[in-house]
C-alpha cells in the first residue's frame, strides 16, 4: 500500500516535470504528459476495449457530422489541430495551448432551413487559444483551412483552465521545498498528499495581469475520501502560465488534520453498518421491447412527440437544441426551443477568513462542466436501457479524446400519473380513467472535484420539460480545533456546522444559470407578465370581498423582464409568439415555471457578486446574440464582471416580438448538516417549461392506460433466485 | 342510449324519493337509498367478488384491532350503530344523521408507552351526529357502551357533509317545477341532467341559522364529462336539513350550453387522435422478488429502515402515525412524526359574481378528503406490486361500508440517483459510486366531483419525507355566449381563461394544509429558525465585502413561529429535541423543506379568507392539542372562521420545549389554459421533511449499488411478444 502510493507520487511528479516540458517546447508531440496518457487510453479504448455492461461502442475515429449541430468530429478536431499549429501565430510562438475547440454552430436561419439529405453548412471550428500569454479567439474554416481572428475586445478574464492547466497547477507545490517542508511540519506524510487547483477570482490587484490558481491540500492516509483531511489555512498561489510558486501561506498550523474514521463512502470499504440497513429487494425499470426514444446519426433523439438534437459540450455539458414537438392534432412538427444549456455556475463559500473568501467558484467558465463530467456508472447513474453518448473533446494540445459515457438518456417510470379522473358515487357513473407518466430524461453528472452536479433534462409527453439540478458528492471542508460544539462559544463564527471533529461544513450556495433560446412556433416571440394582483369589489359587486385579478403586460425592454421572484406578488412568465393565436384566440406560449429556488444575497458591490451579477435576478430575457452564450461571460477565469448577462440587459434592448433568449437561475443556499458528511444524500430543485395554450387542448388525452397483458413477465435472475 | 338515460333518471328520483322518507322516518332500516345500495354492494363485494387483478381482498367483516391506533372494524362501526340508536336522544328523536363515526384515538402518552402484545387500551368512537337539527358530539366506549357527549362550545358551522346530504341535495331540485321549466328553458333535456352539491360558504345573515347547498347543474348529453357543460347561471338553494328549495336564480338565459364535442376523456371513446400521438413500448416497474415493505396486522408498514402506522380517514384521508426510523449506526428505533394528515383545504375561486363568488371550497371539512377518494386504478393510479388499502367508513345511518383500494402502498424507483461522486482525472483516483434511488410511496387520489387530489407520502431510506400533491382532473368551468377572444373587449373581465368555444376556465387557487405532529426523537421538541442574512465584512477583515452569516433563534412562543415564506430573507425551520444532542453537540432535529408554493392573496377581511385564515401563514407552530386538529375548524361548513388554526395560534401560547406541531400549506395558483381541457394534466409540487443532524452521518452511506446479476430478466408477455 505504502510502497503503491509512493510509486503514485513519483509518477506524478515525473508527470508534472514532463508537462514544463510540454508547456515551454512549442508543439511538443510527447505523448506523455498525464493528460495526453489519458487521451490515448481514451484513444485506444475505441478500438481496443470491450464495450463495457453490454453497451454499444461507437468507434469515434469514423465519426460523420450529419447534422449543422453536431459536434466536431474526431478527424474534425486532428483536422483544426493541424489546421492552427501550422498557423503563423503558433509557428513563432514559444509556447501555447488550445483551451477551448468547439463546433461554431451555423447562424441559426441556415440551420433552421436545413432539412435531412441537404448538404451541412460550411463546418467551422471556435477556438480559443493562449499564445505567449495572450488570449486569442478564432474561428476556423475546415473545408479552406482559412483562419480568422475574432475580435473579442478588452475584457479581463482568462479562458477556461485546460486539464493540463489543472494537473499542473496541482503538483507545481511539489517543486518548493518550503512547501514540502510545511506539508511535513504539518504532519503529512508527502506520499498521502492530495491537492486541489481552487480558481482564485478576482479582488483587486492582486488577482490582475497573471493567470493564477490557488492550491490547498488534503491528506490521503488511510482513506481515499481525501476531502474530509484538510491541510487547513496551508494555500499555494501558483502562476498558470509560468508554473511559479508565488506565495505560500500558512496560516491553521494549530488546526490538527481531521481524521480519517468514517470517511470513507465506497462499497468496497464499508464493513460494519450493512447489516443494520434493511436490504431492499431488487427494483427495476423494465422494458423488454425495449425503449420508445431512436437516437438518429448520433445525436437527434426522437421520443413520443419530441424531437431534439443533443450532443456534449466541455463548456456547457450538454447542448439541447432543435427541441420540437409533433402536435397530436394536426400532426404537425412545431419548434419549441432552439437551443438550451447550462451557461454557467456560481458558487460563493460564506467564510471571508484567509484560506475561503476567494472560494466563489464558476465552474462552467472556469473548469468546464462538460470537462469534469465523468462517465456515468450504468444501472446506478442511469438505469437499464440506458443510452449513453459520449463527448468528443479537445486536450490542450488541440488533440481529440473521448470521454465515455458522459451523457446518457432513458425513459422513467416512477409510478406517477400523468391525468386521472374518478366519478363519486354522488353522479352515479362509474369511471376511473388514470394514464401512468413516463417521461424521456437527458442526464450528465460533473464532478467539479468534490461536488457531483446532476443535470436532468426531463421530457414529458404533454409537451412539458423539466430542468432538474441534483447535488450530491463531497463537501469543501474546513478544519477546526473544535471536536464538540460545546467548546465553541460563538456558533455563527464557525461560518458552518461542526459534521464531526475537527471538520465543518461551511455555508454556500449553489446557483446553476441556464440559457434557454425560446422559439415557440418561430423565432420572434415576447415574454408576456402575467401578474396576479388582489382586486377588492365593491359591496354591491359581490358578497365577497376581494377576489385575485390576472393582467397581463408585454415586456418591451429587457429591463421589463428582469424578474425577482415573490411570493407575495405572483406572476406567470410566458414566451408567446404573438403571431399565432390558438382556435379561440388565444397567443400559443412556453410559461417558465419556477419551483423552490434561492436568491444570491450577496453585497451587490461585492467582487464575487460582480462577477456572478447574472445571479441578480432569476429571470432575465435578452434579444438573441451570438455572443452572448456564456452568463459570466466568455472569459470568467479571474474576470472583473463587467461583461456578464446583467451588463448586456442594462442595455436595455428592445425584445417584444423579436428572437428572445430567457435566463433562468435556479439558486440553492447549502447550511450542510452531519447526513452531509462524508458524502451527500443528493438534494435537488428544478424549474419547467411548460406549453400554455401551445396546444388546442390536453395532448395526451389519447395515450392509453396501462393493461396487464401488455406489461412483461419477469423473474430473478437464476445467480440470484 | 337515451332509453338507457331515463332509465337512469327515473331510479335517480326514485331514489331521491326514498331518501326522503329514509331522513323522516326515524331509524328507517330501508336499505334503499342509493347509498345504501352502495354500501351493500360494498359489504356484498367483501364476499362474492373475486379480487380483481390479483389483488387479495380483505374479509373486513371479521377485522380485528390489534393496534391502538387501528381504525374502527366493521363488528365496532356495528356495535357503536347500535349503542348509538339505542340512546334516549335518538330514540326521542325525529330524524338524525351520523355524519362522522370514527376512532377516538387513545391519549398520546397510552398510545406510545404501548407495545405489540399489550392489551389494547380501551376501544372508543368519536361520533358526530345531527339530531333533529342540532349537532352532537359523543365519545362512544365500547366496552362499557357508555355515550359521554362532548362539549364542543358555541361556535359556528356544521359537520362534513354524509354522502346522503350530497344525493339527497342534488336531486332535490327535481321536485320543484320551477327549476325543471328553467332547465327545459335553457335547452337541456332533464334526461341529461347532471346536478353537483356546492357548499355554500359563510358570507352573513343568508348562510346562518340553516344548513344550505348550492345545487348548479350541467348537460350530459353526448359526454360523461358534463363538467365542460355548464348551465351558466342557474343556482339552486336547498335547505339541506329539509331537503326544500329556497332558491331558484337563473341569470344565464343568454349564454349558451358548450357543446360536448372533444369533452370526452375515457379511452373507450377516443378514437380518431391515437395514431398522432408515438406509442410508447411497455414500461414498468419491475420487483421479481416482490415489493420490500411488509403489512403487519394490516396497518404497520415497515420498509427499509421506516415503520409506520396507516389508516384511511373519512376526513383526512389518510393518516401516517408513529412514524419511526431505525438508526443505521445503532440499531435503534427513533421517533420522528407522531401523526401526520391532510387537515383542510381551501379553495377559492376568483369570480366575485353571482353564480360564482361562493365557491371557496373546504373540501376535508366540508366534502370529506377520505369520503371522495375513490377506488385506485390498479397498473395506472399506482404501478405493479402496490398493496391495496381498503377505507371502512360509517354511512349516515351508521352502517359500515368498505370503499376499497382507497390507498397504495408502493416501492418506486424513477431511476435517480440517492448518491454519487466521481474522481476526476486531477487526483489520479478511479472513482465512480453512485447508490440508486428507491424510495416508499402512500398514496390516495380524493376526487371531489370534478377535482381530482393525488396525494403522497414519499419515504425515502434517508430519512426524508416529501409530501406531494398532485392536481388533476377536470376543472369547474363557466359558460360565456364568447366563441373567441377576439370578441372580448376587457379580458380580465372573464376572471379566466377562453378554453374553448364558450367555456371559461375561472382562476382559482389550491390551498392543502397538513398537520405534521412532529415527536423528533420524542414528544418535546422546540421550532428553531435558521435565518440567513448579509454580513458586511471591513475592509481589513477581508477581500470580500459580504458573506451570508446563519443566526438560529428559538420560537418562544405561538407568534414566533407564524412564518410567512421569503425569497430574499431565507431561513430554513428546523424541529429539535433540544435535549439530544450528536456525537459533537447539534441537537437532532427535522427540517420543513418547502419547494415550489403559493400564498393567499385575499383580503383578510374577506368570508373566505377569515374562513381560511389557517392559510395567512404557510408555517405554523401550536402546542400540542387534542382537540386543534382540523385547521378551519372543527365545523367548517357554512363557519364564520373563529375557530381556526390562525385563532388559536394567537393566543400565542408557548411552544419552547413542548410537544408542538407544525402546520405546513402548499399552495397552487391556477391560472387555466387550453390544456386543462377537457381534463387536466397532473400538476404538483411538494414539501419535505428531512433530517438535520438527526444522525451522525450520511444514513445511507452502506446501501449497496445495483448489480447486473441482482437485476430481473424479463420478456414480454405472450400476448404482446
Amino acid at each position: 500500500m505504502e510502497g503503491k502510493k509512493f510509486l503514485r507520487l513519483l509518477s506524478l511528479l515525473l508527470v508534472t516535470f514532463i508537462l514544463f516540458i510540454f508547456i515551454f517546447i512549442r508543439n511538443s508531440d510527447l505523448p506523455s504528459s498525464k493528460n495526453f496518457h489519458y487521451v490515448n487510453k481514451a484513444a485506444a479504448e475505441l478500438e481496443l476495449q470491450p464495450p463495457p455492461r453490454k453497451l454499444t461502442r461507437h468507434v469515434h475515429v469514423s465519426d460523420m457530422a450529419r447534422h449543422p449541430l453536431d459536434p466536431l468530429t474526431v478527424q474534425e478536431m486532428n483536422r483544426v489541430r493541424s489546421i492552427v499549429i501550422s498557423h503563423v501565430l503558433f509557428k513563432a510562438a514559444k509556447c501555447y495551448a488550445l483551451h477551448s475547440v468547439v463546433l461554431e454552430e451555423p447562424p441559426k436561419p441556415l440551420v433552421i432551413r436545413w432539412k435531412e439529405g441537404d448538404p451541412l453548412p460550411p463546418r467551422k471550428a471556435s477556438v480559443i487559444a493562449r499564445v505567449d500569454g495572450g488570449t486569442h479567439m478564432m474561428s476556423v474554416d475546415l473545408g479552406s483551412g482559412r483562419v480568422e481572428f475574432v475580435d473579442v475586445g478588452q475584457v479581463s478574464g482568462y479562458p477556461t483552465m485546460t486539464i493540463e492547466d489543472m494537473n499542473t497547477a496541482t503538483f507545481t507545490p511539489f517543486g518548493s521545498k518550503e512547501f514540502n517542508q510545511t506539508v511535513v511540519a504539518r504532519g503529512v506524510d508527502l506520499k498521502d498528499l492530495a491537492c486541489l487547483p481552487i480558481s482564485t477570482g478576482w479582488y483587486g490587484k492582486k488577482e490582475e495581469k497573471r493567470r493564477l490558481i490557488k492550491i490547498q491540500c488534503y491528506s490521503m492516509e488511510e482513506t481515499t475520501n481525501f476531502y474530509m483531511r484538510p491541510i487547513e489555512g496551508l494555500t499555494v498561489i501558483v502562476d498558470m502560465d509560468s508554473n511559479q510558486v508565488l506565495e505560500i501561506s500558512d496560516n491553521g498550523s494549530d488546526i490538527p488534520i481531521p481524521q480519517a474514521t468514517n470517511t470513507e463512502y465506497r462499497f468496497s470499504a464499508q464493513k460494519n453498518i450493512h447489516h443494520k440497513i434493511k436490504p431492499i429487494n431488487p427494483i427495476s425499470i423494465e422494458q423488454p421491447k425495449g425503449p420508445s426514444f431512436t437516437v438518429e446519426n448520433g445525436h437527434i433523439i426522437k421520443w413520443a412527440n419530441w424531437e431534439f438534437h443533443l450532443k456534449p459540450d466541455p463548456r456547457a455539458g450538454v447542448i439541447v437544441s432543435r427541441a420540437m414537438f409533433r402536435d397530436p392534432d394536426t400532426g404537425e412538427l412545431r419548434n419549441v426551443m432552439y437551443k438550451g444549456m447550462t451557461s454557467e455556475l456560481f458558487v460563493p463559500y460564506m467564510d471571508p477568513s484567509d484560506a475561503w473568501y476567494f472560494k466563489t467558484y464558476m465552474d462552467a467558465g472556469e473548469y468546464g462542466f462538460g470537462l469534469t463530467a465523468m462517465p456515468l456508472d450504468p444501472l446506478n447513474d442511469c438505469p437499464r436501457n440506458a443510452y449513453y453518448m459520449d463527448g468528443v473533446f479537445a486536450a490542450g494540445d488541440g488533440r481529440p479524446y473521448v470521454r465515455s459515457n458522459m451523457v446518457c438518456v432513458f425513459e422513467s417510470y416512477a409510478g406517477d400519473i400523468g391525468w386521472r379522473h374518478s366519478e363519486s358515487p354522488i353522479t352515479g357513473m362509474e369511471i376511473c380513467e388514470a394514464r401512468p407518466k413516463v417521461t424521456l430524461v437527458v442526464r450528465m453528472a460533473a464532478s467539479v472535484a468534490n461536488y457531483d452536479y446532476i443535470v436532468d433534462w426531463e421530457f414529458q409527453n404533454d409537451g412539458l420539460v423539466n430542468i432538474k439540478v441534483g447535488l450530491s458528492g463531497i463537501l469543501m471542508v474546513k478544519g477546526t480545533p473544535y471536536t464538540n460544539l460545546d467548546q465553541v462559544s460563538n456558533q455563527e463564527g464557525l461560518y458552518g456546522t461542526l459534521l464531526s471533529e475537527n471538520v465543518i461544513g461551511v455555508i454556500h450556495d449553489h446557483y446553476i444559470t441556464f440559457y434557454l433560446d425560446m422559439d415557440v412556433d418561430g423565432s420572434d416571440n415576447s415574454f408576456v407578465k402575467v401578474n396576479l394582483q388582489r382586486q377588492q369589489t365593491s359591496p354591491e359587486e359581490s358578497p365577497r370581498k376581494s377576489y385575485l385579478k390576472a393582467t397581463r403586460s408585454i415586456a418591451k425592454t429587457e429591463k421589463d423582464a428582469q424578474i425577482k421572484l415573490k411570493l407575495y406578488d405572483p406572476s406567470e412568465f410566458h414566451v408567446v409568439n404573438p403571431s399565432k393565436k390558438t382556435r379561440v384566440g388565444n397567443p400559443v406560449g412556453y410559461k417558465v415555471v419556477p419551483a423552490g429556488t434561492a436568491a444570491s444575497l450577496l453585497d451587490l458591490d461585492d467582487p464575487p457578486q460582480r462577477r456572478g451579477a447574472f445571479t441578480n435576478n432569476q429571470i432575465w430575457v435578452t434579444p438573441y446574440n451570438r455572443s452572448e452564450e456564456w452568463a459570466g461571460g466568455l472569459f470568467v477565469y479571474q474576470s472583473h464582471g463587467e461583461d456578464t448577462l446583467a451588463t448586456w440587459s442594462e442595455r436595455d434592448r428592445e425584445i417584444e416580438n423579436k428572437d428572445i433568449v430567457v435566463w433562468y437561475t435556479l439558486g440553492f443556499h447549502h447550511i450542510p448538516c452531519q447526513e452531509d458528511f462524508p458524502i451527500m444524500p443528493t438534494v435537488s430543485s428544478s424549474f419547467s417549461l411548460k406549453p400554455v395554450n401551445f396546444f388546442e387542448r390536453n395532448p395526451i388525452l389519447g395515450i392509453p392506460p396501462n393493461f396487464e397483458k401488455d406489461l412483461p413477465v419477469c423473474q430473478a435472475t437464476s445467480s440470484t433466485s
